[in-house]
């Protein structure tokens, strides 16, 4: 299930409103309005993108943004939960009777993964075949993380480009006094706009992508290992203590009280037949 | 046993102290303060850290900040005698016996692990599930990490941008030249905010969790170690020696102290006996 | 098949023009033109390239830069069906078949390889032969890519060594205030050349060499893989799916896609058999 | 055996004189001491290092920078011919013949190794042993590395934080034109002392520190390869060769040439023998 | 063979004289004459480069940037050449005859490597010995460079340092507003000579041993391969597409190219005996 990253959102609105009411409690907004100073900053920078990038990368700019402002909610305890019944399954009826589970599994990977060991594949094939996979998973996410740092580092230089323009152009008219508060002002305004959008926007989401990344290929190892495992015919018990080295702490804790509960629940029961 | 860190409450102490003490000898504290500017700065950062970082991550925060003021008592020196007496037990009395330790044991990494050896998991099953729990324990160490130091290059860029606004609005109203001075003082109080939190508290602590964190792994490394050589039924002699190579130079002589005194004494016995 | 790479065309005029146009906005282009100053920050910072590469680095610098502006057009998916195809028909007819196919490969890498399959060499021996290549492939490209990375540092560097000689010169003879603006104005016209050519020409040309190395590398480690596995006699359907594991996903759904249909016209042909 | 390594003196008294020359000849010293100033640059910086770092870790800053200005004279060499030599021995008398030898090692690293090779360890755990000691002591090394680079980071931030803070209260009181330029020379003096202990004590100790650590570390790969050489009863003649490959070419030179010599000699005895 | 590296004098002289140019189209050379200076940038960071390395590493500074003004001519080609043939007159004769081609190796390592063959040293023994001391010379050649990196950052900190001089001096002494420019002037110019030598020296010095240092150790890899191929009695046909894979493209081309033409004068001289 996918819902809406409100951080990202936030982030962007709490940041930009605090500038925005850092401005207005200075001067007045109109000053930080300069649509020529936004075309070098962000036009200019994203002219250099395009060199940088192919135009198919430059395409999934915006399907990666996308990602930074959703978020997937399968946790990794969930799976884990998945495995461990597949495998129990798995050792009572055979590795066939997973076929039926095939269809309910969203995640291609997971799916693709499964057919494999209902198939009958090699296990080291399986495992080369999935960490490919994954590695060129992890070559992709790269690629979207780069564009937006490129663009972050890329930005404050056509800032300070459009700072320069001005300064330039003002310090050739320096004859009218009156006018050099103002150029300056003007000349400035374009490394504000590039110092900005890199600290607020391009490198942030770059992390926000980056931390979901790691989040998706951790969770992936675990689904390669679960599979292995499954295969081999590991017992459900091992299989659910290996799954759990994948989990963090409060995840750990949580099933572990999880399971702590059950027990107690079943030598109640255990008590109560007696 | 845990007690506060008092070097990271001293360093920021001294470090804020000297910079008041500069700000007296050369102005008054009064001009240093800008609530506005502190606004950008330390909010305009975090909303940028909200795009950075999950939600649950900027929760962890809180929790990850303290143990940067907190610090573990338990030094390898004392985990290598437990480890050693251990054996010593596990060669005469078996592994099972080693069941009634488990309940003494704090730590939930060793714990688990034990309880692992005594229940007779295949050595390399251990191995593979301490080392990914070792490895999910550094992923989380580092995000606390990456958080602080991606905060402290936040928190100058917000500070330039404070003083980019202040700057702007100062050189747009030239008119007034006292204005000048008083301006650009207020513009150039968000640098230093940026770069004096930046130094003496975001970097710092970013630091010392990463020296915290390399400490803690270092020690885990050598339980993982410890404990399987445990289960191969080590000679506890050899396994000393093994643990030995974890201690750094002042622990090592201090132990070697130790045991030299302990043989001593022994000899002396043995002679007293004669 | 090779034709232009339009982004990177398209990406230096945009930004360029961008430049242009924010420029033309506030002066003339003619207080942006200083011969000199071109000089000082092109010329010294391609001497100082001079010093950090071979002079047959040099040369190769103008046909690394066209691979910048072309791209290459057969894709991995492209690839893989002439895998499969070429694992067929050594399946039906032998290896020694696939010699007629060897004059239809255009890339060296792949004929070469194919052609060590053919010849029965050890695939030990293909393995390490091909990978070697490939590493000096990596090593080449990676001049290439380093070679713009420095100029990129150079060229702001001899950008700001002009600013200071400007400075310099006119803060020696400051006697004429208005001589002040202007020369200002032409030292910092060099900064304004050194960072212009840095981020939208040297860096962003490396950025896309870079991009273009990675792909052929992944290209070429699909091809290493299905060379031997070729050789080992697999099954085509194994090696189908071994090497939709290089595809990114847009291909994969793709080539998905293609085999669903040819599947259900095959069934459709089926039931109009029957 | 130990002696004071000049280099790191000598680079500190001639950057530091040639910066004081300097000084002299555009002004007078007076003007560049600020108590104030230094306060915050080196006491506001120490004061983030106790932040950043444990505080047996700043104890051991002492104790580290000694190193700096130390140096040990045993080279490679001299321990390739000491190996040899024990080499010969062990072959002819056994390894136990060694024991006598152990009290004249002065390195604990070494004798500690040769102790166990005596003592029939298993080669993998003597391997083992030594590398974690090894690499514990290249961690150790690193801290210290780490701390002073560290230093060297804070140290013209706090100075420029100082630069702010005189900047700052000069800007506030523009009312008096005169107090202007020393103001400004008051404020700058920090960025002075932060630049100047940055560049020549704090990074260059690191540099030193980092020098000897890899010089320590290569010696000791060449003491563990020969200890478990010697434990194999290696040919000395084959052990002599594979020392030799630790040796830099001038060492090399060296040694060969008195091999020749020697062979040279022995041949002459041969002859006059004859 | 040896001869000059002609680039690399020819980069520092278009460079430096690309910037003497600049200057007299603005001033006169006169200005950028300061020897005090000269002195604070180039001195100060020789001092600081003192306390980074050790004597020996100082003195070795000489040796290595001879260097980078000086280039081996024997390409991989040649190499390759050199080796089948060796291969060819091995499998006819057996690898004692190549003790005759010893002496004419200049190359040490070469040399030594050759002779470990001959002798009958095990491969891995050999192997491991070049590869220890391939790395010792990476170890040595990485030192060179490091050594010019580091002055290239010290240089221009240590020209910040000597404006900063100037700066300050300048500014307690604001009385005469005449003195201010060339005050300024004169301050800057350290910036100018640490800027200038860092980039057009120091960097690209390093840059140029980094590249020469890389050739030398691919070539070294090719030979290690080589020898232990050689000791093995490879086919020569097999080793001599073994080592092609160390070739660029333009040389493999050229060989190729060599290769047809041999083989058809060769059918030419068969049809003509016919």
């Amino acid at each position: 299930m996918k819902r809406p990253d409100i951080t990202t959102i936030l982030g962007i609105l709490i940041g930009g409103g605090l500038v925005i009411i850092g401005i207005l409690l200075r001067g007045n907004l109109g000053e930080f309005l300069d649509w020529a100073g936004l075309m070098i900053t962000l036009g200019g920078s994203f002219g250099a993108l395009l060199v940088f990038f192919r135009a198919e990368d430059i395409k999934m700019v915006l399907q990666v943004t996308k990602q930074a402002f959703v978020r997937s909610d399968e946790d990794v305890a969930t799976l884990n939960e998945r495995f461990v019944n597949l495998a129990q399954k798995a050792r009572k009826e055979g590795l066939l009777v997973l076929e039926d589970e095939l269809d309910e599994i969203e995640d291609p990977f997971m799916r693709n993964g499964l057919r494999m060991v209902i198939d009958g594949f090699e296990p080291d094939a399986i495992r080369h075949i999935l960490n490919t996979e994954l590695e060129s998973l992890e070559t992709r996410h790269q690629l979207g993380q780069n564009l937006y740092k490129t663009w972050g580092t890329l930005s404050p230089a056509f800032g300070m480009i459009g700072t320069l323009i001005g300064l330039i152009v003002m310090l050739a008219h320096l004859d009218d006094p009156d006018a050099i508060g103002p150029g300056m002002a003007v000349a400035l305004i374009t490394t504000f706009y590039g110092i900005l959008l890199a600290n607020l926007v391009f490198n942030p989401i770059a992390g926000k992508l980056s931390v979901y990344s790691e989040q998706e290929v951790h969770k992936k190892q675990a689904v390669i290992e679960a599979l292995l495992a499954l295969q081999s015919g590991i017992n459900p018990r091992l299989l659910k203590e290996q799954l759990k080295a994948y989990l963090s702490p409060a995840e750990r804790e949580r099933v572990e009280e999880e399971e702590r509960r059950a027990r107690e629940e079943k030598e109640e029961d255990v008590m109560l037949d007696v």
